[in-house]
């Protein structure tokens, strides 16, 4: 099975790696992008980590994950926002360490109702809040912030944004090279309105990565851990992505699948499959 | 702790209750109102299903339920198109059993996706088809066909509605006393635009019942079984509640709770429980 040129690997589905051995099986597997998580970056160091991806030449697609900063004002807030310029600065350098084609794109999953609230409109407001705080330093650091909207049964413990729209609304004040949003077939599938949200993040320009991942029932005992390589559910997979091609998004596609089986799996064999997956399901669509 | 006037149980909550059961721990605990699930009327049978429930002078909420038509054309969809037929009748009668004030509504879970199929918009135009087809039959037996759109995490297993908008939209094609919507906290907590698709719901005159039940995470293993006691988890059921009411709607109210442990209750205790839920969490924005 032939490597798609616009591949990348996300490390979630090779959780178990460092960012050493993440690499390494991207790269002899012939992928020619990936996206690594913050903790494994940390734990290399990131001056090391952005070394090494320049060493393998592999683009960098985005940085894994900012956000969760949906608590109220208070040292929890300001330690969530101060963390969160640290993403900004570890995706810029990531991305200016990756092979031409490289994205400094920070994906945010913004987080849930904080402990013992049931303010959802609230918790909304003060992403948007966070997001206007940290515009002014994505700006800077030639950084794309990502919204991305998550499945609707995260909406309690996750993230408090479900829908395109609701991303694409908060990111509407800001320069789209500062706010975009990110599109993840897993987290969108179900919207009726799914084709014409994404035609409207493409009109405004929003789209700052696309991530396919499929769905399938019966969810795994822990919701989180149900994402499957493209092909193995009930996405079809076509619809969406044609929107995001019509809709002008050239960047790197990546697989990023949180299941214990595939984390079972040798991250080789993992990759492997995941190139397969991508070739059956995803790549016919793809002009 | 007083029984809210409006309080109807739906016997899902007392799952383990023969029809006989259901009625007299509901009558016992002084509520005014049921609704009673087709399997149980069934062993009773009908007649004497509609027999108990006039002895018992309780108002019928709803009939559930039907749905499940979309399968592609065939013996299957035959045979659930008959079945919810049947269930029309069962509706009908048993609402005339019931105490002045009863309201013949079935409640209707649409169905996912056939097996194998990756064709959500296909189903979805099955489903208003197969309202279509049932809609004579109900207005002739003057039961209105209440689409229940249920949680976007069932959309691939239970249901290929997931919004209120999408039920609405099928729905207009028909008379409101024929096709309306249930709206159900627990499957459209999460939606951003809630508040208003339920002020159109009631604009468009659909709303056919309201039922309370709340959403906790982390989710049960079985995500099916994840519904809890009004008050015991992270819904706000003011703005909703007040929605629905500044909509018109001013029927029962039902608790439908598919929780083991609450099905591990003895079911007096259960009925006790949601009496005092309803009435902390749901009475208060009740005019």
């Amino acid at each position: 099975m032939s490597v798609h040129p616009r591949l990348s690997i996300n490390q979630a589905t090779i959780k178990h790696t460092t960012v050493a051995e993440a690499l390494r099986v991207t790269a002899d597997a012939g992928i020619g992008a990936i996206g690594l998580w913050r903790e494994q970056v940390q734990d290399a160091g990131l001056a090391e980590s952005a070394r090494m991806l320049a060493d393998w030449g592999l683009r960098y697609s985005t940085h894994c994950r900012g956000g969760w900063f949906t608590a109220v004002e208070g040292p929890d807030r300001r330690a969530a926002i101060d963390d969160n310029r640290r993403a900004i600065e570890e995706t810029a350098t990531l991305a200016a360490a990756g092979a031409p084609g490289s994205r400094a794109v920070l994906v945010l999953v913004v987080g849930g109702l904080p402990d013992g609230s049931r303010d959802l409109p609230g918790a909304r407001q003060r992403v948007r809040d966070a997001v206007a705080e940290l515009a002014p330093d994505a700006q800077a650091a030639g950084v794309t912030l990502a919204l991305e909207p998550l499945h609707p049964m995260y909406a309690s413990d996750r993230s408090v944004l479900s829908t395109l729209d609701q991303a694409l609304d908060i990111a509407a004040d800001f320069d789209p090279a500062v706010v975009g949003v990110t599109v993840d077939t897993f987290h969108l599938w179900w919207d009726p309105d799914v084709l014409a949200k994404i035609e409207r993040a493409g009109r405004e320009g929003r789209i700052a990565t696309y991530q396919v991942c499929d769905w399938k029932t019966p969810l795994e005992a822990d919701n989180l851990l149900s994402r499957h390589y493209p092909g193995d559910g009930m996405i079809d997979f076509g619809p969406m992505t044609r929107a995001v091609e019509a809709a002008g998004y050239t960047g790197d596609i990546e697989v990023e699948l949180l299941n214990q089986a595939i984390w079972d799996t040798p991250p080789a064999e993992a990759v492997r499959r995941t190139i397969d997956g991508f070739a059956r399901a995803v790549a016919p669509h793809l002009g």
